[in-house]
């Protein structure tokens, strides 16, 4: 029988347990509870630097240094090198996930990125035209696959069982409904012994899982920064270019800031050799700089204890679904999930709304019977998920 | 002779003056010089209300709501309705370029709102095969024209002469170099007449000119709002299409924003039928908040006012420049010109840096041989003007 002194003790030996002061606590209601949020997968919380930095971005970088903060070789205090940041940002995030310096860019978003990532490997496999995604992905992948599809005339196949004519693979790595984890080493290996090329989905896997893109010969990637990483709402994503591939990809959107050598404004467009031919427009500052505050934060965690945390807060949620008697589509075998947890009821809508409305409980409903629950180990405690768990049951059971 | 009193008499007489006690003030240097900032048609200043508008979304809306803050529907106070903010922003900026509501969208960066407007132009005129645009446009525009020639196997072509074959004519309104100022009416008539679309490309004339795009019959607009608006570096953009194209616009990135009932997360992309449907990925909250705060000043003081305070800028800098022997290839028609003035000179580049380090004025090199000086109608005095334009004279004579 777990109890919540059990989920109590559980925090007290939390080896992450500091981190929670990173950020900002979280609200307490009319009535004096706490809010447990259990949404850290869909946007992360705010940690208390990323307030201070974006501050000091307006007021010294901005209103007093202006234009000159773009300049990267301004070596003045309060100037932005802002030129620099969506590498400098991806350069950060690159050792959670498996990458090295240079072979990573935080820019636009996960829609914009894989399109440019589609397109670009495509043009690498111009002799098949078959893209191959999953029917249940989330639709961000599944739209973008098919406008490119209708696009260029080429077919989208539902599924990977076959890929011997497939060019491209589009896969997010945790399934965004169950938390299911595909295993990237073997299905990137079988799709490059196939002669496809694969663009992993690491969104809702980023800060969570110890996901180790060159272990995996993983040679293409994107992913959000606004979920476990904490970027903030509408964070840019990031992009993940092997350094074996960079040269080669070329993608349809000729963006000013890809261009080498910019501010000649040459006639003719020719990109940059580096991961940095994939940025577009202007960059926005703002959200990268919010961006780069939050990645900080894991990286002084460290991905592999994040995840081995991942790993015992879901163990334990699942351990009070079965104490509570909730089912589950989740895996039990905790090398095979991501970092949230669902609960599988007829009535999910209505129990998940329940559960914000009087349960000061935050967790997301997704179509059509699912209950989910986020568990992001810099902020969310044991005892958040016995409370959250909890609540779910008292509310499932009436 | 045009004297320093002259200018301070003229800043007396100002109508939009309190405006600038809306600006963070310019920084005073170690010698205590204020900067004199001439370079708001590049980045434009921050206004203080932005800051408290940041640090309200990273508060109340981030930190404290969280994943509340997405809800159109929330009522509660301090939620941000995140959902409605790039239509909101949209419907904000619209009467500064004479649209209605419901015609403006802000999102994303001018480069991916311009890939998404040529490929939905093209759509439409699927038996032309010509793009027309200026060689010495920016090269923003340039680079994502020739991209999608050399993807979808059309021709660019320089200028405008000959309209009969062109499907798609892009065209900046204000040039960035001279700001020579198109006839939006006339040409927008005659492409039509000629059976062309035009996108028009009001980066730099958005904010500082009344842009009448209905008056002009003008269907199909980008721009960027981090000039003249003020909206934070890197700030998102903005696409416009009149409302009898809009269902007919289609656009190749099909992003899960602009999915109609896009929390069903159905099988098939379908984009509404309104200017949402140019939405892509996860838009950049802190960015759009923003910008939002910035486009709100230029509201209030009503884009005449900001107009004609433009013309007079521009017409007391050539002025000066008459005064002082300095050469601009800046229109003298104040009908036919922006809200900048340039100084041609062949020592631009080492004038431009001396400027910065030796008198405390903020213009920017233009290639080949411009030194540009922005004139931003809420921020910038007729005083500011004659100081740049005197140490700009002060170092070329040198």
């Amino acid at each position: 029988m777990i109890t919540r002194e059990h989920a109590l003790a559980l925090d007290d030996r939390d080896e992450l347990r500091s981190f929670l002061d990173e950020f900002v606590p979280a609200p307490v209601d009319a009535s004096g509870r706490s809010l447990v949020y259990l949404d850290g997968n869909s946007l992360g919380r705010a940690p208390k630097r990323t307030l201070a930095r974006v501050d000091e971005v307006l007021r010294a970088e901005w209103a007093e240094s202006l234009i000159r903060s773009w300049d990267p070789t301004d070596p003045a205090p309060g100037r932005g090198r802002w030129l620099e940041l969506p590498q400098r940002v991806g350069d950060l995030l690159a050792p959670l996930i498996g990458a090295g310096a240079g072979e990573v860019v935080v820019h636009d978003s996960t829609t914009v990125n894989l399109y440019q990532l589609v397109h670009g490997a495509l043009g690498l496999r111009g002799d098949r035209s078959v893209i191959a995604i999953d029917a249940g992905d989330f639709p961000t992948d599944r739209y973008v696959v098919d406008g490119i599809a209708a696009a260029t005339g080429r077919t989208v196949r539902h599924g990977f069982d076959r890929l011997d004519d497939v060019a491209v693979v589009v896969r997010s790595v945790v399934d965004y409904r169950t938390a299911e984890v595909v295993d990237v080493v073997a299905e990137t290996a079988r799709a490059h012994g196939a002669g496809a090329l694969v663009i992993w989905d690491l969104s809702h896997a980023a800060g969570v899982l110890a996901v180790d893109l060159h272990a995996a010969g993983a040679q293409l990637a994107v992913g959000c920064t606004y979920k476990f990483l904490n970027g903030g709402p509408g964070a840019p994503a990031f992009s993940y270019i092997a350094h074996e591939l960079q040269a080669s990809i070329a993608q349809p959107i000729w963006g000013w800031f890809s261009q080498i050598d910019q501010f000649a404004m040459g006639p003719v467009y020719t990109p940059r050799a580096d991961i940095g031919r994939l940025l577009l427009g202007t960059p926005s500052v703002l959200s990268l700089a919010a961006a780069e505050a939050g990645i900080s934060v894991s990286v002084e965690a460290g991905i592999e204890r994040i995840a081995s945390k991942a790993s015992a807060l879901t163990s334990f949620a699942l351990d009070l679904c079965d104490q509570f008697g909730l089912d589950s589509s989740t895996p039990r075998d905790p090398a095979r999930r991501g970092g949230h947890v669902n609960v599988v009821h007829p009535d999910a809508r209505t129990i998940t709304r329940r559960l914000a409305e009087e349960c000061a409980v935050l967790g997301d409903f997704r179509e059509p019977d699912v209950v989910r629950l986020g568990l992001s180990p810099l902020t969310t405690r044991f005892v958040d998920v016995f409370d959250g768990v909890a609540a779910v049951r008292s509310l499932a059971g009436s």
